[in-house]
C-alpha cells in the first residue's frame, strides 16, 4: 500500500491524488493502487523552520510516516517539496522508505532535456535556502539558475495565495514567472512547490510539474514492484 | 481526525477530498481539518453483491473503518452512496461513528426544496435496489420518482465510463439524465453515486451533489464538534 504523508498543504495533497488516479491506466476500481493518506496540516511550517529557526516539523513528519507504516504502507511519498529537506532524517526500520520527489523530477528531466540545459526551480524560500534541488539534482547535467529576488518574492506570494484559496490570481503569477525564467535562459522550469501545479496547469513537458512527476513515479512503483493485494481482510489486510 | 473510507471509486474519493478543501474556509494550511484516508479499491463491488449475491464488501468495510479508528479517526465518512446499504452494520465500539451521506443530502434538501416537491435519485442499480435513499429520506417531504429502466441503464453506463476514465463522455450522459428527470416532474435531482458529480459539475442547487453535501456536513462537524489539535505528536497524536 502506498502511504501519502499529506496536508502540506491540503490542496496540494488532493492535486497529487488526482494526478495519481489520472496516471494509473485502469478500467475498473480494483485496478487502482491502494492508498493510505494522512493529511494533517497542523504541522509546523517547513519554510519558517528553515528560514527563521521556527519549530521543526521533523518530529511530526517522523510520527506521520510511522503511523502510515503501522497502517500498512510499505512505501511512502510526501507531496511537499520543502519537507524533503528532512528526507535523510526520515529513514529507519520503523519507517516506510520514501520515494523522493527530486528523484522523480530527475527521471522526467532525463526524458525531455539534453545535458547542459539550464533550468529554473520555482519553489518556496525554504526549499531554495535548504538547497533541496541544488544538493540532489545532478547539476553537471542540468545547471540550476539562481533565483532573482523579485522572482522569488512573486513565487512566495503566489504560494501564500493558493494556501488561502486564491487559486486563480496565483495561477497568473506563476505563469508570469515561467515566462520570466525562460526569458533569462531557462530551458526547463520546475514547478517545485506542490502548491504551484495545484494552481498552474501546463501541458508543456518543459514546464515540469514535480507533483505529477512524483505521481508517475508512484505508478511505476505500483506496476514494477507491487505484488498483489490480498483478496480479503482475513489475509492480514497489509496491502 | 476525520476518517475517509475511500476507493469506491478512487476518482470519487479525490473529488470528495477536493470538495472538502473547497468547503473549508481557511487562510492557512493549519486551519484545515486533519484527515486519514484509506482508499483501497480492492473491495468487492457493492452493486454486484446487492444485485447478484456477489461477495459481500461488509468485512472489508468493517476492516477499513476499524483501521481508520486505530489510526486516530474519531468520526468517518464513506464517499460511496451504495456502500451505505451496509451503514447499519457499520456500528460498534471498535468503529468510528459514520456521518451518513443520505442525512447530508437531506440537510441540503431542507434548505432548497419545499415540502412535497418530487425528486429523482440518479444512482447505481445497487443503491436503487437496496433502497438506500428510499428507506432513509423522509418521503412525506420529498417523494422519490421511480427510475425508468432507460434512465437507470444510461446512468449505469455513465458510472462505468467514469471508472474507466472516460469522464467527458459520462458527463454528457449525466447531463441528459438530469434534463430527462426534470421533464417528467422532478424538482430536485440527486447525483447519488459519487462517480456522477466527479464527472458532472453543476452550480444549480436543485441538482444536488451528494458528495458535496457530505463534504459540507464534514465541515460542520469540524466547526461545531472538533476540539483542537495537539501541538505535537508527543501529546499522543490522536487528533
Amino acid at each position: 500500500m502506498l502511504g501519502v504523508l499529506g496536508g502540506m498543504g491540503p490542496l496540494a495533497t488532493v492535486d497529487f491524488l488526482a494526478k495519481l488516479v489520472a496516471a494509473t491506466a485502469a478500467e475498473t476500481d480494483q485496478q487502482h493502487m491502494p492508498l493510505l493518506v494522512r493529511s494533517v496540516p497542523q504541522i509546523p511550517d517547513r519554510s519558517a523552520c528553515i528560514m527563521h529557526g521556527g519549530e521543526s516539523p521533523l518530529p511530526a513528519l517522523r510520527f506521520g510516516l510511522r503511523e502510515l507504516g503501522r497502517g500498512g504502507a510499505t512505501v511512502a511519498v510526501i507531496p511537499c517539496n520543502t519537507a524533503h529537506y528532512w528526507a535523510d532524517d526520515l529513514v529507519g526500520d520503523d519507517l516506510p522508505p520514501l520515494l523522493h520527489i527530486v528523484d522523480a523530477v530527475a527521471a522526467h528531466l532525463a526524458e525531455v532535456l539534453p545535458d547542459g540545459a539550464p533550468i529554473a526551480v520555482l519553489s518556496t524560500t525554504g526549499t531554495r535556502a535548504a538547497r533541496v534541488y541544488e544538493n540532489r539534482l545532478d547539476q553537471t547535467r542540468w545547471p540550476i539558475l539562481e533565483a532573482t529576488s523579485a522572482g522569488a518574492a512573486a513565487v512566495a506570494s503566489g504560494i501564500a495565495m493558493v494556501k488561502a484559496g486564491q487559486v486563480e490570481a496565483a495561477s497568473q503569477i506563476f505563469a508570469q514567472q515561467v515566462l520570466a525564467e525562460r526569458a533569462r535562459g531557462a530551458q526547463g522550469v520546475i514547478l517545485a512547490c506542490t502548491e504551484i501545479p495545484a494552481a498552474l496547469h501546463s501541458d508543456d513537458p518543459l514546464v515540469v510539474d514535480a507533483t505529477d512527476a512524483l505521481a508517475r513515479r508512484c505508478v511505476r512503483w505500483f506496476r514494477e514492484t507491487y505484488r498483489g493485494v490480498p483478496s480479503s481482510p482475513a489475509s492480514g489486510g497489509r496491502l
